[in-house]
């Protein structure tokens, strides 16, 4: 039996949704029993609006206290709607941590995790001896100097199309490859703030803090440049990377 | 009788602080009854800390909701401390939204209020049709275009020493003169950020929430040039002047 699913019934119309989140209160973005999520926050939203009950899709998850500057998401209405209520509608409805910055019409066949090309990280580290208030929800604190040379260094070790095994947390989950291209990865200092981006065509699970996290080890000195390359080569996850702090991350730009 | 202020007396000594708070969940800096503010966290801080009932300085106040990257305080202590303990002990006590960038030994006549010679304070509007989320206690949002061409015109109209009783709400107090020198005012546009920065010997209460509110109505076509200059030159204030609302607003650094 060939079942239709909603993307394909042609009375449904599909919309694309870019949004930002302060992921603070949230457990992470994928709808989970007994917690609060940004898709459910979304889901929630749309149900009022349209008065249809709605799945939203999401380019892919986000852990709990991990932010957004531009998720995108898609989901399939039965009535039509013009792209600017839609955005105006659901930032009326949603809570002032979640914003809809663009909503669009798509052809059927879009899909957020499936047709995305490309996504950016970028982790964000204030390095000074105290932390700035107005930061401790959007940045990881480190108080000792962070060697950012070295960092940039270990960063071109990572950069490029690897097995990236041993940067990957991946309890329940079979994953058919761990291999991935990281098309950027680099690191900037500016003022106290250190930035670390990060592009690829897909990430792994937990793949971003872990690299962060080797990043860390390496500015603080506890990583040399070879045991990068070794950790990289192990294809083992172990102790020796970190998973940094959920706080500094932000999912910032999908491309399609 | 002449009595002994605790800053003349020779077994104290006294201290000056460098504190960044985020205002948002504190009815401003001073100490108000049944409300919790900036400086009655510090003083609980202090208590813990050394024992002592300290009274702390601050160099003004901020309203509720106002920020601050680099207010200053003094207070008095009747044991001695290495500054560096200072910051620690009250780093280790006090909430995440209020950090201690700095403790120093000052003369006992060193006054946070009275010793300023120039205060800075930066307003930040957000500027899109559509909120960042992690600014939403930060910045003011300013959903239409804001006409900065204009904004920076008005701001030079304000600049320098005039009677700026047009720009204070002063409901229960008397003050002196309301003649201020307003060394700098500026207007700047990063992105969708505008940032205003107005530096002074000293502002009246209001008075920089005041000058952005005023700007602000500039920027939105609002109010000319021309009526910039009457405002001031009225020297009574009015409903034209509104008072921008507190969460754009920092108290950015304090010289001596």
């Amino acid at each position: 039996m060939n079942e239709l699913s909603p993307s394909q019934d042609v009375s449904a119309f599909r919309f694309r949704i870019t949004v930002a989140y302060d992921g603070t209160a949230y457990a992470g973005w994928q709808v989970q029993p007994a917690t609060m999520t940004v898709q459910q926050r979304i889901e929630e939203a749309l149900k009022s609006l349209t008065g249809e009950t709605v799945k939203v899709h999401g380019s892919g998850r986000t852990d709990q206290g991990v932010h957004a500057a531009g998720q995108v998401a898609h989901f399939d209405l039965l009535s039509d709607w013009i792209p600017g209520n839609l955005t105006k509608g659901l930032n009326a409805l949603l809570p002032q941590d979640i914003r809809v910055f663009q909503a669009r019409r798509v052809k059927p066949d879009f899909h957020a995790r499936r047709s995305a090309i490309k996504k950016e990280y970028r982790y964000f580290i204030w390095n000074a001896p105290v932390m700035d208030p107005i930061r401790r929800f959007y940045a990881t604190s480190v108080y000792k100097p962070l060697n950012v040379k070295a960092m940039k260094a270990a960063a071109r070790v990572l950069v490029g199309r690897h097995d990236f095994a041993a940067f990957t947390a991946n309890p329940n989950r079979v994953v058919e490859s761990t291999v991935r291209d990281v098309y950027s990865l680099s690191v900037r200092r500016t003022g106290n703030l250190i930035i670390i981006r990060a592009s690829s065509e897909g990430f792994l699970y937990k793949m971003v803090r872990s690299l962060a996290g080797l990043l860390l080890r390496v500015g603080e000195g506890a990583v040399t440049l070879d045991e990068v390359s070794e950790i990289l080569a192990s294809k083992i996850r172990t102790a020796r990377v970190p998973t940094a702090p959920p706080e500094g991350l932000f999912l910032w730009r999908v491309w399609y």
